[in-house]
């Protein structure tokens, strides 16, 4: 049972279609053909080997959506043709006390990835969603809703449970005023999420030419940080702040404008961050934290949200011979707000 | 109304006795005959100026106890001749919510400090401990209690109020794992509420050679952080940490010993961290958050807590006119673990 797929051999330049092999459809596991994916900053991470970790062939992509094709005989939740996702993780140990509270994402094995995780799979690791196919258990696979355009979902996978996560987490609501920082394939997430869970949403951005898409998206108000005398007027007034600048940065001038006691959550930048103020952090008692996507339980309750509020990612489609592009591109911050690849260009 | 003290003049070097007038006792006042005074970090911050916001002369101190000599017509909290302490703080708005839930410490106007903080008494800036006699109001002036050896209490007003209330804020107690980071002023006061709270507590040093008094002072164990085996092993095992540290460091080793939602706690380098990894932060939803001393309420709260548990400070006892070697000694990490200046030596 094999498969065509694209994978990055060593860098991306060499990035070219290959075969791989799925695993047998087991027991409790679910075929799924696969329509779109959605291409994320982690994939060109792992293209690249910037973490020094990867493990090639690699065929990226956590942000996956397609119809069930086959189902295991003692799977209850699906039956074929049903509309099926999958985001970052295919399984986890099941058994440790965040598994069980359904934190899949911090178990203390540490998950499963979608791809490049060591895997009894063939090939020895994971393949992600640059493919036609993947086959996973049924407890990572979730349910999609009927109602929302499907190439737009994808990118709920990953970008959309990394924010809303945190968002619910530090419960972010009614008569708070919550800051996204940082306008791309998550900030744009995490700014409709705070609209629709009824916070002031306030678009924290270098660049004020990006306030009128914000303001679209559901901001309430723009916040230029690269304006002191407007950060100045706002210090001290936020209740959480969600930022997903994705390189390293000083948080300090985003500190500043959280109230005492409130938190700062860092979900783009997986890297050292050269400079935190720790009296930005002592004057108001403020937090900075961090935060990996969402459980599973709470990846569908996310799904589920978007399907009640009508909530998709801003995406842009490209064939799979396109993904290089995309990833320059994304580089530059050159996407409105997610590229997603539509499968079918790779048959 | 004159009082003999000594003061910074621009450089510890040139530290003399000079005299200040204190305020009129108001009717809300307390007049108190100064005994002792602690000794802290930011004293000698202040008298070599670097924050660049000394205003010499400088008589640093807020680490302050003493006899009751003067009251207003008006105090109904104290009577001549009371034993009573003045900490961190002399003032504070009064009115905003912080101050109305007892978080003067993080007043919205900014509270007014016990030495250097503008003030309309004479001078125009407040004068600290290192004197025979203070004046302030007194909803300002603390209680002490009457078991413990007064000038081992001092320290309790800055280094205690310091480590304990972020200890209470967080919910340290018993079934918890909690870290004590630095073993000073601050360190030393931390493992003992840490261990009277009932946590399980680790001192977490980067000298062995402290182990012996850490469990002297109330620590069940020691965790070299020098040591990468023994820190593996604790990683993801600390429900709580309390970095003392005075100065800047990497807080990543610190961070990964937390377990999934836990807080570390800032409260010695009131400077930027040239460090943090957000990786550390993300992978755990861990917190790094600060903390500066603790409200009024909470402080009495402290001293009743260390009454009832016999708690004091581990002192050595100076003249006025050593403080300069008492300075250059506690850069050097050679005090066990606190100097407090005996006031009598100022006569």
């Amino acid at each position: 049972m094999k498969t065509s797929a694209y994978a990055a051999q060593k860098a991306k330049e060499t990035v070219r279609p290959f075969e791989i092999e799925r695993r047998q459809v087991g027991e409790r596991d679910i075929g799924i053909e696969i329509e779109y994916c959605g291409v994320c900053h982690t994939d060109l991470h792992f293209v690249n080997n910037d973490w020094d970790m990867s493990e090639f062939p690699v065929v990226p992509g956590h942000e996956i959506v397609g119809r069930v094709s086959e189902v295991g005989k003692e799977v209850s939740k699906f039956v074929v043709g049903d509309r099926a996702a999958i985001g970052v993780m295919v399984e986890s140990c099941g058994e440790c006390s965040f598994c069980i509270d359904g934190l899949e994402q911090y178990c203390a094995q540490g998950f499963t990835a979608t791809y490049n995780s060591p895997s009894e799979d063939p090939g020895g690791f994971t393949y992600g969603g640059y493919s036609q196919r993947i086959v996973a258990h049924e407890n990572f696979v979730l349910r999609m809703p009927d109602s929302l355009d499907v190439s737009a979902t994808a990118p709920l996978l990953c970008a959309g449970i990394t924010t809303y996560s945190p968002l619910r987490h530090w419960g972010v609501g009614e008569g708070m005023k919550v800051g996204i920082v940082g306008l791309g394939g998550l900030g744009h997430m995490g700014v409709k999420f705070a609209h629709a869970l009824g916070a002031h949403t306030v678009m924290i951005t270098t660049s004020p030419g990006k306030g009128e898409d914000a303001s679209k998206l559901g901001a309430d108000e723009v916040l230029v940080s690269t304006d002191p005398d407007a950060m100045a007027k706002e210090a001290g007034e936020f209740d959480f702040i969600l930022n997903t600048i994705p390189v390293n940065h000083s948080v300090d001038p985003y500190l500043e404008l959280l109230k005492v006691d409130a938190t700062m959550c860092v979900v783009g930048a997986v890297e050292p961050l050269s400079q935190v103020n720790a009296a930005q952090l002592m004057f108001g008692r403020r937090r900075l934290a961090g935060s990996i996507i969402g459980g599973i339980e709470e990846t569908q309750q996310m799904l589920d949200f978007c399907g009640e509020k009508n909530i998709v990612s801003e995406v842009e489609l490209i064939r799979m011979d396109e993904v290089n592009e995309a990833f320059e591109r994304m580089l530059k911050s050159e996407v409105k707000y997610r590229f997603v690849i539509d499968m079918s260009s790779l048959a």
